[in-house]
């Protein structure tokens, strides 16, 4: 398959992907969009001029400040409006490129905005190395998984309101720490700020309380995934995380980036799941490839343009897949909204230089990474850029989700 | 102050209270409400006959099935509304009686419903008692409390979408749990199912992210308040929550009563809070008095009806008030959003008889409660309905909250 529209074969956004985000240029309000290449779709604009009317009845829900009233009219209608747009914009249709040319705006030319109101979050912790490495460094390198983490996907509920966009600053947060060797907390910015690499998953689909979901019909909820960073101050989550987890460490700031790769666009990238060891229950025990190749990698960029990639890592190597946590999820009847959405937790592969965050990238500090320019870092410093970037690559087919980038401002005292 | 018109002496609701709620009847749809003893007002209604006019300019905000578009426009507004439905119903506006009798609705003619949507909800664990008694039975009876307790108001983000109003059944939850014994988590319905008697306040007016509220701005983002039912599964808590804190335990349901009591008719039951020693850092001290003298009980009735009250407990109690948490949740930046709830944590009182939750009463099901048809309570059983009360009495004024009662159904299997 191939578009008529000229795209770079580097670009996450080609033809086979038809991601799902929100945006607004000076003249326009906030609205659903799609992209290719370098070029945004105004997909509210496409509907009204026609375009959408067999596979859409109401194009309103296109003119939204989020996706959510979209996604959920459920996969029969959301699977056509993208195979459609995909079907325009392919070359077999190249005839109608000169009417359709009008619905694209540069890139350059837009901003893109939260794509979805997200009622509920929650993180998970699913990748093993990390938990490994974090018990390592935090607990007890004999017994670094507690005992219920090979049983079941440990997660805990996060904030929503603090869930930003792709290119959104954030300031260093001020909290409670307190240092091994005295006797009380002091109140000041967080020393050790810190990224986690998580890739999310966003719910298309609600159940009702006392509901739940089987691992066999879990991907019938998962509407589509993106990019998440997960902040966390590690110095005010190490002195106040006991015993009801973490809470100002997280919730100063989370981001996200603003495209939704649907679930159908990763088809071609399932991958066999870890072997798990013991045998989990059986409700979370699955049938077929549950895992995604998704190729990732984390940049610091300093103020002065300097920028390292600090980790390069796999959606792949998550020891407890998506269908596994939204089972565990509802299991007690928890019930899910359109919007929800769910992280991955920090995904660490096996070699340090895949690992997912600072603490364990410099090992809590021990060993720094060295940066184009010569400077240090164990954590994350003033004015640093991170960015989180995803792709899936295969038979030259590439399907991406651009990236998760912000700026950490100083602490606003 | 007296209401023309009859309201019982000991009636929640007295003409000094005028919560706010949401119901709806066979013939309307759901709508805001206050309430007179056993009268519900239809606020719309009033707003529609013209008695708002001076005090609310758009009645429409009253026609909603939750409060938050009311509860956004503010305090001058919200007291406003308040003060002038007590003028209305009070003694000396009794001409106009005839004309206003028309706007009230028997509570049994009634379904209140969900008076808010919640976009996030905390729960934080502020009562000493409770906190020393659980650090007792789960760690060490020689250092209960965690060293962080005494220097931040510990939380935890909670579950949003699994809140239910008073009077919906959930059902016991599903779920692993682990004995002690046994090398490994079985499944099926919780054991251990329990009820904490919380108090939550809901968030009046908004922040932007980066933005912190002092203690002494705190009332000014509390709107009201209302008995909450942190429902809990203790045996899956206690296997599932090292590191990361609750999850399944809780978010199967937990329940809030129908009215929300304003912060203003509160006012007159204010009491100094605990000493707090060591002093808490500067930004969670505070002046003046911040705790309020709420009265509490919670009953189990079984499906026979009989019917036990197994706590007497106080929110006075409190040891971290509602402007130190929400000044903790907010120092590091953290967003806070109209309708957000956020709980006490158990509010157990030094004696036995007035702590918040079974596995406090029951010290861990080793002192069962005997009811009155002879039976035995560890914890909750079937069937049996958790009922929590709570008002404030002082000078011949009572202003109460109703209650929050919630049956127990057989998990769903």
């Amino acid at each position: 398959m191939k578009s008529w529209l000229t795209i770079a074969e580097d670009s996450d956004f080609s033809i086979y992907n038809i991601p799902f985000g929100v945006f607004k240029t000076k003249s326009s309000t906030p609205r659903a969009a799609s992209i290719l290449g370098n070029q945004v779709i105004d997909l509210y604009a496409l509907a009204q001029g026609g375009y959408l009317k067999d596979v859409l009845a109401d194009a309103e829900v296109l003119n939204q400040k989020t996706l959510n009233a979209f996604i959920a009219l459920g996969k029969p209608v959301t699977n056509a409006v993208r195979l459609k747009i995909q079907t325009l914009f392919s070359e077999e249709n190249a005839a109608q490129k000169d009417s359709l040319i009008a619905y694209l705006i540069p890139v350059a030319d837009t901003e893109m905005l939260m794509p979805i109101h997200i009622p509920n979050y929650t993180d998970f912790y699913s990748s093993r190395e990390h938990a490994t490495n974090v018990g390592t460094m935090f607990r007890d390198p004999n017994n670094a998984l507690l005992p219920n983490w090979l049983h079941l996907p440990v997660g805990y509920h996060g904030r929503a309101s603090s869930i930003v966009v792709s290119g959104t600053p954030l300031h260093r947060p001020i909290g409670q720490t307190k240092a091994d060797d005295q006797p009380a907390p002091t109140f000041g910015p967080s020393r050790l700020l810190d990224f986690e690499l998580e890739v999310g998953f966003v719910v298309g689909k609600e159940t009702q309380l006392g509901d739940s979901i089987s691992t066999a019909n879990a991907e019938d909820y998962i509407f589509g995934l993106l990019l998440f960073n997960d902040w966390s101050a590690r110095d005010v989550q190490k002195w106040e995380y006991v015993p009801l987890g973490p809470f100002l460490a997280k919730n100063f700031g989370s981001s996200v980036s603003p495209w939704i790769v649907t679930l159908e666009a990763l088809e071609p990238f399932r991958v066999a799941s870890p072997a798990q060891e013991p045998t989990p229950l059986p409700y979370l025990q699955f049938e077929g490839q549950k895992n995604y190749d998704i190729q990732l990698e984390v940049d610091i960029t300093a103020e002065n343009g300097a920028t390292k990639t600090v980790s390069k890592s796999n959606f792949r190597y998550m020891y407890w897949n998506m269908c596994q946590q939204l089972a565990h999820h509802t299991v007690n009847g928890c019930n899910v909204e359109v919007g929800d959405l769910y992280a991955s937790g920090t995904i660490s592969g096996p070699e340090k230089d895949s690992y997912g965050s600072m603490l364990e990238i410099s090992w809590g500090g021990k060993n720094p990474v060295i940066m184009p320019d010569g400077t240090e870092r164990k954590f994350i410093l003033d004015n640093d850029t991170v960015t989180i970037k995803g792709h899936c690559a295969k038979d030259n087919v590439r399907v991406g989700f651009g990236q998760v980038s912000n700026k950490i401002l100083p602490a606003k005292l």
